[in-house]
């Protein structure tokens, strides 16, 4: 099978307490299609300036990826600046320069219409309705979001959400989408909204996934050097889409394990600045990593039952 | 076997956005005996005034307790004013008034000084030193602090820590005592410090235990309903120390499962105000949380190794 994605293509100047990277690939189509495509060929719809420097996404193509959905428009690519603080859960957005992506209509080709497995990655909702006209019978939609869309243009986002299988958001989101503080009761809330499937991301706490009625939650790999969190959230919904399009399974069983993938790619994301890690990630190197988080979650319930003296 | 608890012992006026709850029991050693005291009997020392509704702790000697510990003085009893917030996170302390706690000085009982098991609840570290020099022959200690006491009493701290089995913190006082922002980092510096085991209560994200060689991760549990968090962290250290005790295990096995016991404690204490919820809670019950932890974290690692295409 495959995977179509859409979302940003852009160039990252990231800061962080270890270094600093200038004009990098970034964008959550560039994320998404980096961890997916470790384990199935992905789809890429987007849109570039003429500045941007597409070799530098060669290594999607040798990985399977069709990149014959991104255009090219005359201007300046999307540029985001960026810096982390010592303790990178806060990130301060400088400057975000749209260039091309401020006009950009997603155009699926032809060639991509028949996608059955499909992601919306975080643009305008209005833009996402767009692409889910576009797709004739997709079986299995995800789509990611962020407050900015949730304040501005909460219906059209709320008529995506009724349309998609998978609503993957961070935790502030899922409470702000559903005016809810507690999570369980927020994931619920927007559940009853569509989504067969809820996934909250909450970083360096892990994600929980709500299926229709039971929860898994996986927590966040213990790393003693996170290197840059940008992209870990596209890193993750690229393990978690890339492995149920690889397996082909819907059980519950089925999304537990792809919440671990997704995990285990966001995990080696962070470790490098840009796609740098997951350019050459190799399967074995998942599988290690979908191990160690066996180890740090497994125990045994005991037969015995606890009793008082 | 039986645990020794030394800590406070006081009345708690909390405000929750689901009501008031004035003049109810509280305190480290109340909270961690009443969590205990489900698997194991506990011997408890500690210091009220002579206004302290004794008979209030009358559930605990039902369990098998024993109070003779408890030293009343003339004067007014520890209390504790605290309000929460609309996400239940943030807890203001709104007084504390410390009443004959600003004097207590552990007297541990001749025939408590055999205890083989030691929980030194949140006190001045030159205290639980003190406690430590009057039992004879512990062969499992663990402690808790807080930031008031890593700040003012650091080298005290640090030896009490150098005498310990386990140290439990929050995941701030784990990152605020090692001066290291990495959790990871964090604990390994502890430990270096002494104790084999740490264990990092990160509230509603769950708990981390930190052994020789691996980490284990537990939730936080689920609730749709948190109603008062106060004492969450004692019960957690009750349910966790009260599963050694009764099992008797000191393998990482045993660890693991105690986390788990811990976080299922903790879970029920904050469903209702003060010790409520643990009065009455059957063993039943609690492995039934045991159980629930363990549908919302397992999955099976496949043995099939994803690949490309």
């Amino acid at each position: 099978m495959s995977i179509l994605v859409v979302g940003s293509i852009g160039l990252d100047h990231v800061e962080t307490p270890f270094g600093t990277a200038d004009a990098v690939v970034g964008g959550s189509a560039v994320f998404f299609g980096a961890a997916a495509s470790i384990f199935t060929p992905v789809q890429v719809v987007g849109v570039v300036g003429s500045d941007y420097p597409m070799d530098r996404l060669g290594f999607l193509k040798e990985k399977g990826a069709d990149l014959s959905g991104i255009e090219t428009e005359e201007g300046e690519s999307f540029r985001w600046t960026g810096r982390y603080g010592s303790d990178l859960s806060d990130c301060t957005t400088i400057a975000t320069e749209l260039g091309v992506f401020a006009h950009f209509k997603p155009r699926i080709p032809e060639h991509f219409r028949d996608a059955r497995r499909v992601f919306l990655g975080n643009i305008d909702p209005v833009l996402q309705l767009d692409v889910l006209d576009q797709v004739r019978e997709p079986e299995l939609i995800a789509c990611d979001t962020m407050n900015f869309w949730i304040e501005r243009s909460r219906d059209a986002l709320l008529e995506v959400i009724r349309r998609v299988h998978i609503l993957l958001v961070n935790d502030a989101e899922a409470r702000q989408l559903a005016g809810e503080s507690n999570l369980l009761k927020a994931a619920r809330w927007i559940q009853a909204q569509g989504p067969e499937w809820v996934v909250v991301k909450k970083g360096e706490h892990g994600a929980v996934l709500f299926g229709d009625e039971s929860i898994f939650f996986v927590p966040g790999y213990p790393l003693e050097d996170v290197f840059d969190p940008t992209g870990a959230g596209d890193s993750f919904a690229g393990g978690f889409m890339g492995y149920l399009d690889w397996s082909g399974g819907r059980t519950g069983e089925d999304f537990r394990r792809a919440m671990v993938y997704g995990s285990a790619l966001g995990s080696y994301a962070v470790e490098a600045f840009s796609v740098d890690r997951l350019k050459d990630l190799t399967p074995d190197q998942v599988m290690d990593r979908l191990r160690q988080f066996r180890d740090i979650t497994a125990f045994e319930v005991e037969v015995d039952v606890a009793r008082n003296g």
